[in-house]
């Protein structure tokens, strides 16, 4: 079923103990798109300025991906984030962040998207989130990512949104702010009172949490030696499991979504191989079954 | 097969979110002999003082744990411990540790004890873990364990200790510190070539990770919203993966260690649930097998 993604196009500068990249393409947006093509086609919907870098448009050439939704935004200049891990691989510093283009009016959704069933909202604002989604005329399965600023400073709005999900994506940290419990279970339990069916907590590398009315089910995260750039792994670990979710039909079962979320964990070990998109650029989808197989069979015990 | 564990027995002050709980009975060959008489008889060593509580005794009654290796020294005073979880249940602060009995000479294996096969060497001084494997006839498994301290301030005497083991448990933070690596895949490698046909990192909340020549298993913590206090979760854990291993007979096949580290988990699960043993002796084969059972449905995907 058709999948749209809403979330931030940028344009990064990376630090890591692997060394530094400047101003490669990154946001939210593209690495679900990449991971999420793996599996079905994307509608994706972000804006840019005009400097945005030629990549944004090659990198999806040959792959399902309807740019279509990208606003090149005349007068406008492209979200720009500078992200320091030399500290801690598990957390990003932010270094530098210019908001620019997403500062302004959210894109437009094109007619032709607006029947899109399956929906990830990325991180931005949660007003700006209510407000797509609202637009689109018959969504079977919404799932939204958030992250600290808004549940520090747009609770209320964040809250309102929970109730029109299905799904929500956020990390340990995230979780324990908004739901101010230390334990994750209960933090997650918190947030389905808040109205989700299920609620997915990123550890980073210590692999996701999921919790529903059916129980909690833990996954580690894919054993990597060599991690390179964390960035973007948990937008890719979004869009392998909601690329996923978007083959399987209308209605979810829980084994479903732990087969998602195995194969978003996979995705997003390629994500953190190589610096920017160049890590999930090296999969393709043989890869992503074998190495999901791999990882099943690790797992059983 | 006998399984043998020499190891700390302590008086512990506990101060958890949940309370505390002053001078109760503790210690890791304490906590590591209950989780693994719920699958093998196991023999005790320890040492304590004249003061040592009585319940030291009374615990094991109607279990299969052989107390004829522990020690009343006269004129000694038992091991006694007090630790913080205020800031962190994942992390113990000592606020006092009195090692009393613990800094003189290592208690005497019996003669009855000396053919034993499975042995789990708990945390103390690396020379003296391996005067005391030096006194047995034929081990067929030996894991050990250890702590930052010795890691600190006697790393020859670890890494002589390495060479003549088949397993080693430490946690993630030791592990770190013992190879200077951050990743643990990395840090357990190197471990690995100390000596050890395995190393088993845990990584408390976030679960532990194994890793041999053919490969690595990562495993989370048992989905756990009430957790009480952590004291003696590593040594149930590693009770209930030794108790597993020694009715398994003399050769440990992967599999068989998955399903080992399975049990560790679900044994370790019992203990955080309430303060000192009062967790672990809620217990018997019955629920743990259920809850094993439990665990690795959860964990299929």
């Amino acid at each position: 079923m058709s999948l749209l993604v809403t979330g931030s196009i940028g344009l990064d500068t990376l630090e890591t103990p692997s060394g530094k990249r400047e101003q490669v393409l990154g946001g939210s947006a593209i690495y679900f798109s990449y991971a999420a093509s793996f599996f079905t086609p994307v509608r994706l919907v972000g804006v840019v300025g005009e400097d945005h870098p030629k990549s944004l448009f090659t990198l999806f050439e040959g792959r399902e991906v309807d740019t279509g939704g990208i606003e090149v935004r005349s007068g406008s200049k492209t979200f720009r984030w500078h992200g320091s891990y030399l500290k801690d691989l598990n957390e990003a510093v932010t270094v530098e962040v210019d908001l620019n283009v997403l500062a302004e009016r959210a894109p437009k959704i094109p007619a032709g998207f607006l029947d899109s069933k399956f929906i990830f909202l990325a991180n931005t604002h949660p007003a700006l989130q209510q407000e797509m989604l609202a637009s689109l005329k018959s969504p079977k399965l919404i799932v939204a990512d958030t992250m600290n600023l808004w549940i520090a400073t747009e609770r209320a709005q964040l809250v309102k949104l929970l109730s029109k999900v299905h799904g929500f994506v956020l990390n340990d940290g995230e979780a324990r702010l908004l739901t101010e419990e230390k334990n994750l279970i209960s933090a997650a339990k918190k947030v389905l009172k808040m109205g989700p069916k299920f609620v997915v907590i990123k550890k980073g590398e210590h692999g996701c949490l999921l919790v529903s009315d059916s129980g909690a089910f833990v996954l580690p995260a894919f054993p990597a030696e060599a991690v390179v750039d964390p960035t973007g792994a948990g937008d890719s670990f979004a869009g392998g499991m909601m690329g996923y979710l978007a083959t399987q039909g209308g209605t979810i079962s829980g084994a479903t979504l732990k087969r998602a979320l195995a194969y978003g964990t996979v995705v997003a070990s390629y994500t953190i191989s190589d610096f920017s998109l160049d890590g999930i650029k090296r999969a393709d989808r043989d890869k992503i079954d074998g190495r999901w197989h791999e990882f099943k069979t690790a797992m059983s015990f």
